[in-house]
């Protein structure tokens, strides 16, 4: 799978992932109404509201994007149907030929991360049958719990040829608090970033590792050092625009072969027809707002890289 | 939350908790055939199967304990109808006056955590209306990702009179490859227990915090040091009987009022009709082995607290 989405990212020339993230706020108001008038205001009428919104953007943007990243979260707070929802639209993501990376943030002992790796990147097996859950390409995890937390989800990879984004150092404000606390004179996120490039280097693609690593668009000078600690893994770099991350910020979580790094934006593109500068398109028109933010992005970020 | 599981302690004289981790293998052939002969062996067909399983422990042993902790990986790995499956098991055990702690071990930057938050402990609105999704009665959280991932549950806790278990030393192995590592010559797990201990005191019950803390019984003397930092936490406490734990290792979870510490076994109680011990059960009555399979426990761990 990190084959397929280095493919795409040289097709499209943009190194970005979308990140549908839809809060029930960022849905426009003709979309919501529409679902309630089905559904009624319920869990299965958000759940339809937020499954349209992500359709209308996915249709508006797929073509410009290698892949995207639905925030499982925003469907959980929606219950069974949320999730429902999830599911969904990491199908019709796929189907329309995107790679999709599910931000899950899991990661437990071994026996229960093996049930996160098979319900989201694998198989079940029921009697003499076997269903994938909810079958993203790639999913993100937590690494507190050391090795056997993450090993049944490389396991799982490897079987199905996924991927994974390991959390090293996240885009929050107070990831500090334990990410950056020295440990021999070195920072926990740098043990951190060590541990997934050697996982990494076992578990190669055909250039780049199938398992990567999470580091925020926000701690610019950080990337430059986990960019050179782990030179095989992915980037997924969370933090670009509503968070505060500009091109210019993400040079340095490239390689000198202009790869290495997908940006994540989310609420910049899904909710861009709110910002004053998309605000000519109207509500209506959201979707056609989120694609020209998406090329407004990959121009941001491939002037940075020219540069 | 924190004051009802404290009395539903004492009146049940039982400072354990069962966990509901309801792997297929678990489930006797007998509950999956009648699912799969209703359902097929379909993804359904497995929800039902591990809710029938449930139901019959928790019908078998609610009266004995005050809590159940059921791990949602277990039911993830079913999809959509597995998290339906969970969300009905949830609900059942409330119904019987159960305190449910969903071991769902869920964290990320403030929105996002915010989002799991309401779905798990809160309420999420829609339109004029708002619903609980999956209202657990607490939650275990991962700290990787510091204050601002934590503190959107501890806002639900408060306003929800819900509460939350924080990982600080997990159970599993490999749990010291990052949570044991010194920073200025102290473990990390020890500044995250100070972190859980300086929440918690502002946000106290009776007499405890509803911030609680996660650590393994595998590490008992770690257990002793983390009871001390952490006086007014409740301790939720994995990792007995299966994981290896004993009531002998348990004694120093405790506080010297005997409260303090909820031991948890999943394994050991929920397939116990599987170890040799209570084979005489047979399958069939499978919910019978694990009620005697709790009085077991509970008197292992009273005899041990009472030397």
């Amino acid at each position: 799978m990190i084959n397929k989405l280095i493919e795409k990212i040289k097709a499209t020339n943009a190194p970005i992932v979308v990140g549908l993230d839809p809060m029930l706020s960022y849905v426009p108001e003709h979309v919501q109404k529409k679902a309630f008038a089905e559904y009624g205001e319920t869990l299965e009428g958000a759940a339809e509201a937020i499954w349209q919104f992500n359709k209308a953007i996915v249709d508006a943007t797929y073509d410009l994007i290698p892949a995207v990243k639905p925030q499982v979260a925003m469907y959980e707070q929606f219950g069974v149907p949320g999730m429902a929802a999830y599911e969904k639209t990491v199908s019709y993501c796929q189907e329309k030929g995107l790679v999709v990376i599910g931000d899950v943030k899991r990661g437990d002992i071994g026996s229960t991360s093996e049930a996160y790796a098979v319900g989201h990147l694998g198989h079940v097996q029921v009697g003499s049958k076997s269903y994938a859950g909810f079958h993203e390409d790639f999913a993100t995890v937590n690494p507190y719990l050391g090795s056997d937390g993450v090993k049944p989800f490389i396991k799982v990879c490897k079987e199905e040829k996924k991927g994974l984004f390991i959390l090293v150092k996240t885009s929050n404000p107070s990831s500090g608090e334990f990410q950056d606390r020295l440990i021999d004179g070195r920072p926990l996120y740098e043990w951190v970033g060590e541990q997934v490039a050697v996982w990494g280097e076992e578990h190669m693609g055909d250039s780049y590792s199938y398992i990567g690593a999470v580091v925020g668009a926000t701690y610019p000078k950080m990337g430059k050092v986990l960019r050179s600690i782990m030179p095989k893994a992915y980037i997924l770099v969370p933090g670009y625009g509503a968070q505060g991350g500009q091109g210019k910020d993400l040079v340095h979580f490239f390689n000198e072969d202009g790869l290495g790094a997908i940006v994540n934006s989310s609420r910049g593109i899904i909710a861009a027809y709110k910002q004053e500068k998309y605000a000519s398109f109207g509500a209506e028109n959201f979707a056609d707002a989120s694609r020209q933010a998406v090329v407004d992005m990959v121009t941001d970020i491939s002037t940075a890289l020219e540069k």
